[in-house]
């Protein structure tokens, strides 16, 4: 744990055998571990040794995360943390800022595919995360929902640039410049971050609830 | 006259003489010459031998544009054109956009500073608008305002990013980007060109009140 | 319907169980569904409920779009979209704004692979599009033939650059550059972006046959 | 107020009469102002107006900020904001976030040059800053410092990429890069941003007070 | 004398005084020397030394070129080279590679601002070029007049992409993107540089009189 | 034929049943096709037709080039083309160019791998190749070999950027970006066209064998 | 040997057949060869070579390099070289530069994974490499490790940015600015250029041994 | 001093004052100051300074770097650095580096404008330069000389891409890209960064001469 952030292993770039041995090291000695961008086959296999040696695997498919724990999630402290995204394309970032801001001890609410034709659902949404202490919003192609979001609400709106688009600057590069540009305050984060935004509004959240930590 | 588009001088990038020299060849021969982009002093020269040479000169200070002219303006067709800009610098962009709609015989209906901190004069500019054959939407930074223009409308919308705004992509290119991405219905030109914008939509203008030209 | 344009699904970047579900849903609920970029098997199992269900599916290969219906298509309004292409690369595209034309009520005219190598056919071409509302224009590589034809007609020209093109700039940027750089009067859309150009030229075709829609 | 942001005028890209135009009949409305990047003359105006009327009127030279105000500043609602800077060359943008953070009532501690040359000044500036809510590290070159900052506090952290260096990617470009990419926990705002760093930094501080708001 | 080519002296990014001597050094050692890119007044002052020491200066303004010379210039080979220009502003760059190519012993014939609004003049001014061994063609913005021309004569076609222009790749690289991509046969040099062109077009020339140099 | 070069088809990006079909077209209908970026599959299948209707067919694997033929190749005119390569991976773009110049009528003399680890065969290389009218150098990486090449001969360079390389700018773009920047005197085409270099360079060297064509 | 550095051979961008032959030919011919990013079936091919021709051959599947010898490595000559990466995806990179490093003469000391989470075992790892004539520091996502080291030892630090991340300048690119743009003192090489590290910091350690070489 | 190397001022983006001030803070403080960077104006104030505290200060007009001093310089040990630039334009960075170089203990030898056009003053400033342990090559536009050099000696060569030259990749992106690409042995810093290679090399050069330091 770094300053109250869990330490969690990035699958991308890892050779197979590689993460799986890191992945089993770090639960078998802090009792939790955490993996992003994990192939499906690897929580395969991390299961089944789960299985030998007691010790329990969750895998998220949509977000490509794995958590595997002898010991339990952290108590929830309190702090709320609403999860918006533009489209469905959007939903593996989200779901991976979800499960991060859960395991910092979070209550997540979330609201996917409320931008472009799901508009209507905007401001359903939104009212039922009233209360919420940080709010992160997950876009693609041009990236205007985070600031739709931040002209209705005052707490905070963290950006998240989604790499779904094609064409000319659509890598989600026109969604990043589009959130750095904004007339609305907002924070981002990398293209396709769900992990840092999660961690960043976690943060908030539970700051929200306690004057020293 | 190109296809039904006057032809319009570009001042940028032309020495002072040349340029002057141009301008009045232009006005002597045809009888009326629009130009872009033209210094003040370019416009006092140029007025100077208009009241020698017994013709008219108009200079439009915003949009540093100016219309030399013997021969009346073209006759309106009935053709409406609705212009709308996100914030106050945009307008230089707009203004020349103007000139040449209505130099192309449209009427047209201005809304000025609607984005942003002026979003709530949106609703009643487009319903001032009402009637409109396509409409123009500048916007600098992240350039959201023709994509929600768009959804608003059932004419069609032409973007023109703007050259403001500081840092990453600061200078249109996050504008161009988001418009170009927009999950709305929108066709864009290049940043800044207010010419092409305004001949652009005085072609639909144009077509929507009579079949042939 | 949004201001007149139709909700198509987007294919691209959603996974097969989903997008199927998505499509479904849309032709029992409204009666009438089109998908762009869609695998060809999706296509298949979608037919396979349509006769089932009863309702129809066509299949265009070449844009790799889908429109399944129940309703029968829109009534022609009596407007014309002109569609051409430079090469034979830029197909695809053109088809796909082709469908999304004629959905909206448009008659469309094409003619394909007039650029370039076949440039002897484009005069012959223009003059079978005589009467057109507005033209679509898509090109690859230097991305020129949007330029040569709005020089040519007075209705308004949309340009659409196609990602075909190999070394700097090959996918497709040169082809935007030029056509935001033209001299002549065209507005573009994004790379590849077939179906905003073919809704917008509807757009213009639609409100050049009547005043108020 | 939007969303409990006070209004900011941007004076960049605002020609001068308009600009005083713009801050007088805000003043005059609303009884407070905000303007940033401002030059000096117009300040100048200003305050001769303010004498005039009976309002105030500070400059703050560091940022090119002004405040003009008929009605007090906002109470300290118990918030922190902590704002650090590598080099001085940033010290201008970290001023107008310290502006803003105040005018949003927080309670603002600051310490500049604290990276490079100075990183002997982090431990102790930070033990100064300790119960802070949120943290604003603006640098600019390579930009380390928030990831530096980040790995040793538990409380969120933004960073704002400033645009001095010269060379490859010498205008924020590098300080903005290595932020998105940081393996530390961090969110950014554009190059240069120092109003939406304090405005973002000022809404989590003040969360950090109170349940709702 | 570099393969044929003289030294050319480039007058930008060096210093006055330095520029100056280097100048007089060459034509003193020589009997000839060429700079491009010369402010004028650095022209004054070589034009005064020229009169005192006897030797012969020409300044072309256009081009901001200066051949001092005590040597009369290299006997005319045969060689042909024709050089058009799109616009008016690509004039400059025009008349840096019709100064080289000359010194290198070529007849040159221009046609200036034949592109866009003179494309009529494109006709009669090819035909009067009828011959030349080599073209080259300037083109600023969308830069397609060398693929025009290369696709009109037999004779190789280099093309100068020219830094006019405003906007995205404004600054002459959709120029340079285009003639890259283009369909036609033609060779590219960099942005502006008449330099090269000249050079290279001569070489061409040249080598289309003599079998060996 | 258009201006003397022969239609050539591109392969790339046309789908397998088209891209046969147009080459049986034009081997049917003008007496010769050649196609450039022509998988091999293809080239198998036109041999099988070749022998059928009694025409033939040769494949060039390096250069991914076919040309079928019942016509014989045209005269050699006398005109002579040198090609280099720096290293073996740009032999494949070397030999697309040989093939055109080739089928333009010119004797080509090639020396590859003469750059880097081969630069000591330089030397003997350009004098094999003494005489020649036109040089086409392809290079990757840093792609300085055309520049060694024209400080060594005095007849025009056509460099050719090949996109080897790794890394930043390691698709061509450095030694695009070097060709065009270089000292030298050389013109250049797009990234891997060794097209466009043979057809250009066929171009120079037919005209130094006659005054007119 | 090219100024004392061994000649590498490329496998990337050749193909399986023509670079086993080039492998062979210079172990036969010069008695050692060493190979970079070479697939391991080739390798798999030499070593078959190998036994019957009565060469040695070692792989190195980390860094995908061959060294196949018949004479026996170089000697000793005392200088050492440290190498450091900030996490396990920049290994392949590091090992790379171990090879070269130790093929010319230099002892090398590794320390692997010592950023980000593992930077509590970064001041141990120096310690351990006291005496070390250069160190070579691979990172990738933001690249602060060399300048971190760079700080804290007094003798030459070459950073090697790393390709690995994603998002925004996910590929080295953020690496690669924030080294060059760094207040600390290193030079960088080009993104995992493994070899050129390797081979410039043996050049310093044989440098610090001897007085000339 | 950090790590060997001393503090230096850099004198760009800081005013007037506060750069006067801190230059006479450091050399009050320490003895010694240097700064590059510096404006005229700046030094000739600090040598009024200098005049009533007594100490000194030297302006080297071409680097804008001054060194003020009340201590001797440091001592030479012996290490000597060969500085080299392609042209006259590129100097003003090689001094740069030769004055830190200098202030780190080296004995420099310089050879300026040994590129290009004086390329035969190559093999001459070498042979002058032999038995220096480290090179330093400066160059703009194409860059290419570092990698020539380092193909002729055996000791480390240290590339600076200038930012001279104009058009694509002329403010030393193009030199930066062949330097990051060479296939010889050299590594580079920042566009223009005299100051990190001056520094870097110092410290090859000593190591060269002690074991440890
Ligand atoms: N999806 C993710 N996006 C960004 N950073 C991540 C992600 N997952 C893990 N990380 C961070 O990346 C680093 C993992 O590095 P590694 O040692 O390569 O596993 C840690 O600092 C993690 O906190
Ligand atoms: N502000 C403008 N933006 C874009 N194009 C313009 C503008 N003003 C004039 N033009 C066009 O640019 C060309 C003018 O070229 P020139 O011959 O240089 O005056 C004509 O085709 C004009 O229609
Ligand atoms: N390898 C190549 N590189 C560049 N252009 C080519 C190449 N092969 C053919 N071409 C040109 O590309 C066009 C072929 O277009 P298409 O009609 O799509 O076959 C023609 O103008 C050819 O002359
Ligand atoms: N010309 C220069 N180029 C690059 N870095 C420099 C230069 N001059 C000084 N520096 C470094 O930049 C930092 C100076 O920062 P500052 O505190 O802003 O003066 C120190 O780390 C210096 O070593
Ligand atoms: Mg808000
Ligand atoms: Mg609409
Ligand atoms: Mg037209
Ligand atoms: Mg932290
Ligand atoms: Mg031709
Ligand atoms: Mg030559
Ligand atoms: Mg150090
Ligand atoms: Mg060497």
């Amino acid at each position: 744990v770094r300053c109250g952030i869990p330490e969690v292993v990035l699958g991308e770039g890892k050779d197979r055998a590689h993460l799986i041995e890191i992945i089993l090291m770090m639960v078998r000695k802090t009792g939790r571990c955490i993996a992003t961008r994990v192939p499906e086959d690897v929580s395969d296999e991390i299961r089944n040794v789960a299985a030998e040696e007691g010790f329990s695997c969750d895998y998220h498919p949509a977000a490509r995360a794995l958590v595997a724990y002898r010991l339990p999630a952290p108590a929830l402290h309190g702090g709320v943390v609403g999860i918006l995204t533009a489209g469905t394309s959007d939903i593996r970032v989200a779901e991976e800022a979800r499960i991060i801001a859960e395991e910092m001890g979070c209550r997540v609410i979330t609201a996917y595919d409320v931008g472009a034709a799901g508009i209507h659902r905007l401001f359903p949404a939104l009212r039922q995360m009233q209360g919420a202490d940080a709010y992160i919003v997950a876009a693609g192609r041009e990236g205007t929902l985070p600031a739709v979001v931040a002209g209705l609400v005052s707490r905070p709106v963290i950006g998240v640039p989604v790499s779904t688009g094609y064409g000319y600057m659509g890598q989600g590069e026109a969604a990043l410049g589009s959130m750095l540009q904004s007339c609305s305050v907002i924070a981002v984060v990398n293209i396709d971050a769900g992990f840092t935004a999660g961690a960043f509004a976690a943060q908030i959240a539970r700051g929200a609830q306690n004057g020293e930590d």
